[in-house]
């Protein structure tokens, strides 16, 4: 790699401490990845959390987006919620208000907007609830110093949906997951679905990076199109396989910086 | 009154429905005051309510102070709270900056905190807390567009602390209670501590905005210092007797400004 | 109406207050039905206010029943949820422990069980979730001193996976609904859905339980079966069609009673 | 030991998972204790661990205590709530019958109480607290198959408070904190409040429940009077000390048994 060198955004949730309850090493993955996806308060997040996060971030020079979500402390933002559009952008609006203004207070701001868990699967598909979501980014982005980018899943309405209203969209490639032969995440109920290996995730995030491909389950090489690789924290496995996802990049020439 | 005709301000709490719960006369009340104290989400005033009532406020030219408090829906935030100064900062920070990323999505933008209920009470004289609620203004002006004023209680500690490090300490005082000959309110466990003639109170208040002073309960005068006049909205008795405080004020040639 | 006069239920939703929000006329609508179905503290209903309603009820000899619900205050209860079986199970199981431990310590106990809202729509069709909700309450039942009945909609999943497993199902009419040829409810969205005229309502509710059929949308008549039928007290004019409603049945000889 | 060999009660905290969050080591510190203090859905323990906890312990023999709390999942129950008395007691009953509801669907049932954390320490001394929460006993055990007991701090106003009202008081003793010389536990921000030394925590319980007396952090003998010992399981270090106890007390012939 070498002309080719190309530059990607690392990024994974953090801020999903509640209370007394810890959550993920957040220490670690700060150390590793190039964008944080913070939790708002409605998933995970209290204020505490989430003001120790922001500084924690704004230290280390990563850049903070908005893992806003459904109110649902008791299902981890999990579970679908078939809540009304009206309300659902101004718990977004909201949420992205909070984490603003607290990252704000502690010098930094929010990029971007990544939803979490049960919306995030949501809006790739339900339009009223990807509406609600836009608007509430494109009412958050009119009074805002700089607008957000959305961060999603490749071939989603919600991102389609974004471009057309002049929000920038941002795809994202899953490390540890497969694909199917048309590009698609190979659902998890389904054998081969989740990669445990740290060796191959790491080889295949290189080739993501150097040839925008990745082999698919059936073994056909398949184009993934993506500005940022999500890699996970929740487990001394999952950190590790972040850190030697960003070593096999890093060690090829590859740049690893926030996209906004 | 003509040389002497001062400029006062009148503030209500709203906002304080919360999802299928109504209350309070909010479209009546924004039509008197010229500062509403509109809860933040902690003890009232769900997201969906917030938008909305910022939305109102911005229509009408009504300010916007972030009625923040304790996070106690159960309680409607009435309920003392020995929260930790760290996670109190942290929390009335989140407070601050939900509430004035939506008036700002609303095109409007938050101009004071009034803490509610029994915050309000507490850093009047807690020590620890009053030091929480003055650093999390402190921070969030930081980084603000306009630094925030607070609005409480002659005499406490929070505001004598505010002025200590530059935050602007807005007074109030209450249109429907008795004074003592100290210019404290009557505790309202005591008899006449709440005032409930329209006409009395609109004349009393006339006469605080004219003279300075009202009659205290011992029947001699009593200098109140105040910038701004709280009147309520919970009832419709309440919404009556602000806007008789209103029209007593205007019709004697005082103007109704927020201090904001 | 003589020899055939009938014994039917009137139950309405009750204790939906939360803290300082209140909602209903409880006072009056616990003099009208013979069934109160009374929440538990997920969708509204705090324990004080689940413990007063308790104590009413037991005081006017109306049968309480468990108005469990989903775990959404910001909601109502009003919003689907799609939560997992095992979490729904444990859930409602915990609602009905609650509300009869509570009605316990009152003098009474729980008698039924109404799934509130957006559950009580869901698991007409939805047979994971009523199969949860079966099996929470064969699991209370079977460690009950007297098992509890499944009130709800003629014809859902609920009801025949309720008898399938022993648990008696109890089916209810809605005064204010109107019928369609089929004996379903009309949509709430379709004109002529919500009937407004208490005469008209209690003139339906006696020919329902006189004659069993009421005059469907398109002016057949339509067999409705239902051992109770459902009434409302969240306005003014809902309490005084629920008291017409009475009136008619008790006029004609008929008794209302609790099913249970 | 032989002629005065002694019963013991072992208690400690579980339960305290929420949603996603995991906390405590339960399925260990299950093989350890003769009772658990199960959190009951207030400051810990959603429904479907509150249903797992109950049938653990149901599996293994463990008496189940209400391990009741504020309202106060953010704080963890650690954080002191000026509740009203009436709130508060409805809610205490509230959790005692949610709890024992759940036990019994698993089989078993409730057999005491212990208030958590800042309850617990507020009603040694807050008089109208501890009042409430008797008063919620007092109203449960009127209705219950069988009387809860109340576990507690020596001295305390909640454990006279119970006896006096034939409520059984039961009073603990700390396996991991030193005693002044009067018998009371010196407060932890005091150098040596806290033992770390499993070997000296066991030998310390040993003395306790052969001799009645511990050695107090002035060096003199120090009487305390205990049915049942408090151990933790929140850290492996936690549990390991929790396992030396019991080795201790049992090979010293001491028979560990819940009180209840």
């Amino acid at each position: 790699m070498s002309a080719d060198a190309r530059t990607i955004d690392l990024n994974a949730d953090m801020g999903e401490s509640f209370g007394a309850w810890t959550m993920g090493d957040d220490a670690a993955l700060l150390d590793v990845v190039s964008s944080a996806n913070v939790a708002c308060g409605f998933h995970a997040g209290d204020p505490l959390v989430l003001a120790r996060t922001c500084g924690a971030a704004a230290e280390r020079g990563v850049t903070i987006g908005a893992h806003v979500a459904y109110r649902d402390l008791a299902g981890f933002g999990r579970t679908f919620v078939d809540v009304e559009p009206a309300r659902l952008e101004a718990e977004v609006l909201y949420q992205l208000a909070a984490i603003d203004g607290v990252a704000r207070a502690h010098g930094t701001s929010v990029g971007y907007v990544k939803p979490h868990g049960a919306l995030y699967n949501a809006i790739v598909h339900h339009e009223a609830q990807a509406e609600a979501v836009v608007r509430a980014v494109e009412r958050f982005n009119a009074a805002a110093r700089q607008p957000l980018a959305i961060l999603g899943l490749p071939g989603g309405v919600v991102l389609d949906l974004a471009e057309s209203r002049g929000i920038r969209a941002v795809r994202e490639a899953f490390a540890d997951r497969a694909y199917t032969a048309e590009g698609t995440l190979v659902p998890r109920r389904e054998p081969g679905a989740v990669l445990h290996d740290p060796a191959l995730v790491a080889e295949r995030m290189l080739s993501l990076v150097t040839t925008g491909e990745v082999e698919a389950i059936d073994g056909s090489r398949v184009r993934v199109d993506a500005e940022s690789i999500c890699v996970h924290g929740d487990s001394p496995g999952a950190v590790d396989m972040a850190v030697r996802v960003k070593e096999s990049l890093t060690g090829a020439g590859a740049a690893i910086a926030a996209f906004v």
